[in-house]
């Protein structure tokens, strides 16, 4: 039986810490990790411990980077006036997909949450401060989730930078391109509706 | 951005070859790799070097196990005279799992499939001869999945098995317990009705 099998057992196990893998898959990539050869698995091993080992986070925007200093904080046609504040770094990866902001980054890992117990000295709030403060920054952009929390954290990021006489922007609210007028909710209609435009 | 990192992308690759992991998941876990302690990734390459080192098919049955013999073939409370033919290490794992059966198994890796090119002589089924032959075996039931490929395979090894005067049987079809007949298909009625059994 598989189970009596300690080393697949084990391999299982890792493969179940991993974010959104259910005990049935880890089993189930456990096994296809057996259908390949030796040198693959080598490999496997030896991305891992690779990715670890290269990967820290930039010291200015504190994004995952593999060299010193990440390409977005390294490319100087980079408007350097304006920085984006993320909670994560999926959120960069999604913003940067769209080609449209040609400014820097911080990532925050994390925002506040009273309930989650996440205070802002936990989160990168130190770093964004000094590097507004060090450099000449015009506008923050707090593109943090438009949810309690993610509030919670633009507010509070607006209420340290405005002081410093930093325009503090955030994302548009409203209907997403595409959507059923008839099946968005009221929240997000009523901020539509609020923050409308001339056409 | 994210696709900048180089051994990121490399290790999400790797998650990405696993059976059942799409490009969007496998980039989920190798972040959730990054979030890990330095130590737990060391232990995780351990665990795919180990696993893949350790692990090997039981020379009698062909079971994945760790050990020169697998815990099933060494077990000397096992009856030895039947053999429970399977197509895969996961199909044994659920047989075993039921507590019922009592006897020994063999793998075949796989079923012969004509469509998808598989030939008997690309699964251990000289294996099953030679162990027929050379032990006392009275009855081989043959557990391959009950559908085209299966029943194939189950033929093919019936018409080998039965002139050395062993029994071969394959499990029986029918409802699944706890099934709605309503919604039962028609086979699985028509083979249900020809097995019916007294009360």
């Amino acid at each position: 039986m598989a189970d009596y099998i300690e080393s697949l057992q084990r391999l299982a196990e890792k493969f179940g810490q991993l974010e959104g893998v259910g005990r049935k898959s880890a089993m189930r990539m456990a096994y296809s990790v057996l259908e390949m050869s030796e040198e693959e698995v080598q490999e496997f091993a030896r991305a891992l411990t690779d990715a670890k080992e290269k990967i820290h986070l930039c010291p200015i925007c504190q994004n995952l980077t593999d060299r010193d200093i990440c390409p977005i904080c390294a490319d100087e046609s980079r408007d350097k006036s304006t920085i984006c504040v993320v909670s994560d770094v999926r959120t960069l990866a999604s913003i940067e997909k769209v080609r449209e902001y040609n400014g820097q980054y911080h990532v925050l890992h994390g925002v506040i949450s009273p309930i989650g117990g996440v205070k802002p000295d936990q989160l990168k709030i130190r770093e964004l401060l000094e590097r507004v403060g060090r450099n000449d920054v015009k506008e923050v952009i707090v593109a943090t989730n438009p949810d309690v929390n993610g509030e919670a954290t633009a507010m509070y990021l607006g209420h340290l930078l405005r002081p410093l006489d930093i325009k503090v922007t955030r994302l548009a609210y409203g209907v997403p391109m595409g959507a059923d007028l008839e099946f968005a909710d009221e929240i997000t209609l009523s901020r539509a509706l609020e923050g409308r435009r001339d056409v």
